[in-house]
């Protein structure tokens, strides 16, 4: 990457980090300061959590999650060992979800309010359900080591865009969850007569969606993309190591969708299994 | 694209198609059947205009729009033609949600409820503000034709983005309003109470999402990507035609994020820019 690519990645990294935190600043403030608080007792202090964990797992987590190869100083790291934390932040991520979930249930089940019947709750378990699968999948595909080449290589176009849908998907289900809670829980005055509480959480959702479309940029520019280990591996070597012949793919290499893994890297194992087989 | 790729496309084409259908006559059926009907009166009727409007434009003509350069019995049109129908798409949709949004505000206004206080409301004019702006950037950057290449081909990625991050964005906010709706519309028995219209909207929203997510996977396979100006012209004219030997960009010619005008058009014209300067 150019000094000039690097420097307008951190402008954009910087934005979605703030966005982020502010996100998560936004949460916590709504809950302790215009809510109940968070406890574990069935309550609407044990409900709130179910916000708090969602922005901080499965919006601020997950976004960081996918974006995490993208890091400059990270590229020094083997590629296993990134692929560990991407799948690190990824199950905290699920597990933050799952608990979120839990509180919810436990709330509705001490109030005798109906659980899953609003278009929030359909479409959040079919995320979390999803989410759970794409995690399988995840491993499955590109951690165990014996996962045939050509097998990682076809799905990849599936892993990031499954990934980058569900993330989206994740937010659109958040702001349907803060309207519900806006229009339930502010009575005198109401949500319509728009009091301090609905206004500062109007911004924790716009928050939400800047966050998303920030990380969502950062994630579909193939040029802040890790370059491939080969690429890697001849720059720490000062060009002059071995293999320096084989250098197809560039740091732009360009493919569809955004990998995590290069379609470059895939090939690269592919061509190499070809080579044990012949 | 071989036969076998035209056919998967035709696949997610042919359900994407039925999504977006049985989500209009899902909408219609909602307020034909389960609501107030349709009408211009002020009252609940004419609001009714604001989830019908909003899904056939907003969403079945945007979605639609996006895709349009994606259809293979299109690609002997010229690429002008194209780019017409793209624009009179979406221009199409900004229409319908301008109107379904005066619905809104008639009906708020007769009924003496603010206006403009909710999170939906929020994002949804931050939405068609921006459509706008996406529509006359659009507008101006590749249907003025002395706009320079060099322009068209860096405003690209943004153009590009902004469409898909829009369009996501448009079925969130909808999927907000319906969430609204059904809690502020439902009262005996309530929405918790999961009456039929609870559950027949809430596929409605899934539906959408459905749709969504089928119109994102089309528009960012690369390999379904209208073929170049160039090799169109090629294949037409049986390959021995002028230029022939100028055919560098590929079917599969992958680019930063999905684009309309592909990065090998906008670089041609600007070759062709290039020789007529020097």
């Amino acid at each position: 990457m150019s000094m000039e690519n690097v420097k307008h990645f951190l402008v954009v990294l910087s934005a979605a980090a703030a966005a982020g935190t502010v996100s998560i600043i936004f949460v916590l403030r709504w809950v302790l300061h215009f809510r109940e608080g968070l406890a574990w007792d069935g309550g609407a202090a044990e409900f709130n959590w179910h916000p708090v964990l969602i922005v901080i797992g499965f919006v601020f987590l997950q976004g960081t999650a996918i974006i995490v190869y993208r890091l400059p100083w990270t590229w020094r790291c083997s590629k296993l060992m990134m692929k560990f934390i991407h799948a690190g932040l990824h199950l905290l991520a699920f597990i933050l979800a799952v608990i979120s979930m839990v509180a919810v249930f436990d709330f509705h089940n001490a109030a005798k309010i109906p659980n899953m019947y609003s278009l929030h709750s359909w479409l959040g378990l079919i995320a979390v359900i999803l989410y759970c699968l794409q995690l399988v999948l995840g491993v499955g595909m590109y951690l165990i080591p014996f996962t045939p080449a050509s097998w990682r290589a076809a799905f990849m176009p599936l892993h990031v865009y499954g990934g980058l849908l569900l993330f989206a998907s994740v937010i659109a289900v958040a702001l349907m969850g803060i309207t519900e809670k806006l229009i339930f829980g502010l009575s005198n005055p109401k949500y319509k007569d728009s009091p301090p509480e609905a206004i500062f959480v109007n911004v924790l959702g716009l928050l939400l969606v800047l966050f998303g479309a920030l990380i969502l940029w950062i994630a579909t520019r193939t040029s802040w993309k890790r370059p491939s280990e080969q690429i890697l591996h001849t720059l720490h070597t000062d060009g002059g190591g071995e293999d320096s012949s084989k250098i197809g793919p560039s740091l732009s290499q360009l493919s569809d969708g955004t990998d995590d893994e290069t379609s470059g890297d895939v090939r690269r194992r592919s061509n190499k299994l070809e080579d044990q087989v012949n």
